[in-house]
């Protein structure tokens, strides 16, 4: 695969979204979506659209950090179930969501893609929940 | 984790889907809905609900049936995207959904979940599908 020096996060993840950490292989991003925690994974792979676009290696690595990130998302923001879905039927750079749903939260049961309008968070509320997140992801979180 | 003899799939899915094939970890079957050919992945794992909840060898070995069930989906039915998701939210046992996207398709680009009543297959044109499935998880394909 291409080296990761030439990578950057699609334009449309980077607006919706906070950077948290990097990973081996992947980008961390925190959605801005206030309704749902909701983790984004960016492997920093060019060109790759779908989990089968990796190599081996890097699929093991995806997992290992699908893992390591869905763990962290749960310390820091209990919840009911775990989402995680890699579609990218609107934004074309592979990247895996990982949502933390309460059976509380206005989308429930429902998945959370096009189910209600983003809200965003209260910056104090965001700040918080960054440095959390950013603390599980020690010693790749960013600053 | 416990043994897999006491495993059985859940009555939801069953009703959803056919049995394809059995790898050394998950039950593959194949959604009965005609609008998008949709794998769907079962650990045998009793009490799997979250892919977190499954050890790390089972972790790896889940990696290796997506990548595998996906470019099986992939030959026998050419796609513009897949979408591949654990979501859980309405049937508690661990699944992944593996789907063939076409940007011709009933739901693009929303998610399939909800978006479109599902769609019985013509009979011959469903055991075409399976066969064709069939034939690409020998020497795991369930008769």
């Amino acid at each position: 695969m291409p080296t990761a020096s030439l990578w950057s996060l699609h334009p449309q993840l980077d607006a919706d979204s906070t950077a948290i950490a990097d990973l081996p292989l992947c980008r961390v991003q925190l959605s801005n979506d206030a309704n749902y925690p909701w983790l984004i994974l960016v492997p920093r792979r060019l060109s790759a659209t779908e989990i089968i676009d990796l190599d081996a290696a890097d699929r093991a690595r995806l997992m290992g950090e699908i893992d390591r990130a869905a763990r962290a998302l749960r310390a820091v923001a209990p919840c009911d179930k775990l989402n995680i879905a890699a579609l990218g039927n609107m934004v074309p750079q592979l990247h895996i969501h990982i949502i933390a749903r309460r059976t509380t939260d206005p989308a429930w049961p429902r998945p959370v893609w096009g189910a209600v309008a983003a809200r965003p968070y209260d910056p104090p509320a965001r700040s918080a929940l960054v440095a959390a997140l950013r603390g599980h992801f020690t010693p790749d979180a960013l600053p």
